[in-house]
């Protein structure tokens, strides 16, 4: 079969279960060309609906009288995510804050529970994990060692040694953000487990495209975005994961009132609730934690089984147009062959990366460029299709290689 | 005149040049008597088309491509809400994250630049600043002083005295969230200052009510949340106001990326951008940064001294109403009687304060009670009206005086 003739991508799209989730996202501009939900995930159809209700009903209407059915939302919608996503028990995930401020309670959390070493990371980290990490090694006293791992992610081996003196923290993101590259979150959960250290995961670029064996493993801390590929908004609020049995001596440094055993007493002095809701800090976000719980909705309603098999069909399909149309033109894959180390990027190189960025917007195709070299195309399980990914790729290699060329 | 006599009340609503702005808000329910704008302010109508916009047309048709034009919100409409609510310069002001965080930031920034000494603050002050005050007290190795006011928050006399040892930092809310009255900012400011210290104030329940001497002052930090007065819906996010010329020299411990100069450079180490950027953290609600850039914009358009002369004569019209109604069946007010010292909340006491908001809520009446004994009208100077306010304290009449009483 020749992975370039058109029939193919057809096919694949008719043979995908996952087909009809397109249809409940919003898809205005049938011939735009969106490779970019790595970055921003589509709107999903019932998100717009759930808003428009919250704003003009519950805000409009309600009022402060639907605090009452709001002020659970973080732990409800963390339970569903975490049902859903995360494939964990009830009570240990809670939608709320940023990444980066989720991040930054789970290394100090982790730091108060963990022994004396150094906090141990890769220097390809994703830049606010590695600005975040360098903040509380100085605020903790303990040393920031990085591993200078190639481009697609530390092997188990490499944390290994880097832990070998020692290891208090050790925190990764599981999908590499300029490779694609999909760490061992086993092997490499383990060596540090048998080093002393605790983990903290970001699994932003992983999070509703694969299962993610946190229970398995004994994951100590988790956070991730959800405006990626769990299509909840730009800027909607990030989840925070802490196994059961660490929350109640886990503490954290922001002392909020949604964090206070019996919140609206009022009371001095502060004593944080013995469970995950130990993690919130301020008022949270509503109209973010309500499209938080329909996006997720959908990643439940697909399964993570067949979100997984579809982004290892999409990134295959992608490689393999690459290398057919691509291979001849300075355009080299970077992302690794083996399915096993993928999640659902797909990460191309080539010197004039954001050019050929802003080259391909022009035609309808957005993509994003990360310095120096990097184009990457986020495939998303729910929205992408595979007559969508071979335009994209067509359209790349018109301008790579120019008519008459 | 007899204050309750329904004429006089449609007299006052005659005669406010602000009587416009409630149309410019969502009133589906004429009979509903809403005086709780101090938890959770009307929906303005622009707000809500603004939100409908952005995620239709914004996220779902531009999708990522957007953030060209997102980027750039939190220093947008931090400097449009300085400008129209608190009056001061561009570039001093952030609209990102929580009040709780933004408290957190502000509290260590200033440790950092402060000499010796402890934090100073009230026992009265609102639950989530008493808890972050502790925090921060705790992780800088600060003592932790707290003035045991009377219920009407400290003056500056009782400020001073507790300076009178040495302070770093005194921290404060402006509006007491209990008895609603309104603390001296300048005589508070000046007499911190004097003692050596830095100031950080809470504005929560004082913006968009009143001017506010900032600039005047030379107050140093200044945080507080948009969703109550400022109307820009439940979670949106807070505003942080750091003084100009303190700002290159601060530091604030949550290490994100979106204060990383360079940002998409995504290079290391972290090195913060020099100007109020650097009080942000990860990724912001864009979705909130729109509510609260259109609900200011009202504020803006209304003008902060004939949002004060609304709230001078609301408040006064409900103490009015109240002595004329209720001081005979037992309920008090608490909120000074000094317009100097109130802001837009009045408060009641009565010892069965959460039965009569449970019944008020019965009628139509929405007010929220806080512990032990005090209930709170919060009067939204852009949308509560003299006849709304003089029917809640009718019917707020009729629950005390039961019939044939």
């Amino acid at each position: 079969v020749d992975p370039t003739d058109q029939r193919q991508a057809l096919d694949l799209d008719a043979a995908d279960p996952l087909a009809g989730f397109r249809g409940r996202f919003v898809v205005d501009d049938p011939d735009l060309v969106y490779l970019n939900g790595n970055s921003l995930g589509r709107l999903p159809v019932q998100v717009a609906e759930r808003l428009r209700e919250l704003v003009t009903s519950d805000w409009g209407g309600g009022l402060a009288r639907s605090w009452e059915r709001w002020g659970d939302l973080p732990t409800q919608v963390g339970d569903r995510l975490g049902a859903g996503v995360l494939d964990v028990a009830d009570g240990q995930v809670v939608v709320c804050d940023t990444t980066t401020l989720n991040l930054y309670k789970c290394l100090h959390a982790a730091s108060a529970l963990a022994g004396p070493g150094p906090i141990v990371s890769d220097r390809n980290n994703f830049p606010t994990d590695r600005y975040v990490l360098s903040g509380v090694a100085a605020q903790t006293g303990r040393e920031l060692v990085s591993i200078d791992s190639t481009s697609v992610g530390p092997s188990p081996e490499e944390v290994a040694t880097a832990c070998a003196n020692g290891v208090a923290i050790a925190s990764f993101s599981l999908v590499d953000f300029r490779s694609g590259a999909l760490l061992d979150l086993s092997g490499i959960t383990e060596v540090v487990h048998a080093a002393g250290g605790l983990v903290v995961w970001d699994l932003s670029h992983a999070a509703g495209v694969l299962p993610i064996p946190l229970d398995r493993c004994a994951v100590e801390f988790a956070v991730g975005c959800t405006y990626k590929y769990l299509n909840a908004g730009p800027g909607a609020p990030a989840f925070l994961y802490a196994r059961r049995d660490l929350q109640s001596a886990a503490r954290q440094p922001v002392w909020g009132w949604f964090s206070q055993r019996a919140q609206f007493a009022m009371a001095d002095p502060y004593d944080p609730l013995p469970d995950i809701r130990r993690f919130l800090t301020g008022t949270p976000s509503i109209l973010g934690l309500a499209a938080v719980d329909e996006a997720v909705g959908l990643v439940a309603e697909a399964g993570l089984e067949a979100l997984r098999a579809k982004c290892v069909a999409l990134t295959g399909y992608a490689m393999q147009l690459a290398d057919a149309w691509l291979a001849d033109v300075g355009v080299t894959v970077v992302t690794p062959a083996d399915p096993d180390r993928r999640a659902a990027q797909v990460s191309l190189r080539h010197p004039r990366a954001s050019w050929l960025r802003a080259e391909l917007q022009a035609r309808g195709v957005v993509v994003d460029a990360r310095p120096p070299d990097i184009l990457r195309l986020g495939l998303s399980p729910l929205t992408t299709s595979f007559a969508e990914l071979r335009a994209g790729l067509d359209r790349l290699r018109a301008i790579c290689v120019p008519a008459g060329g």
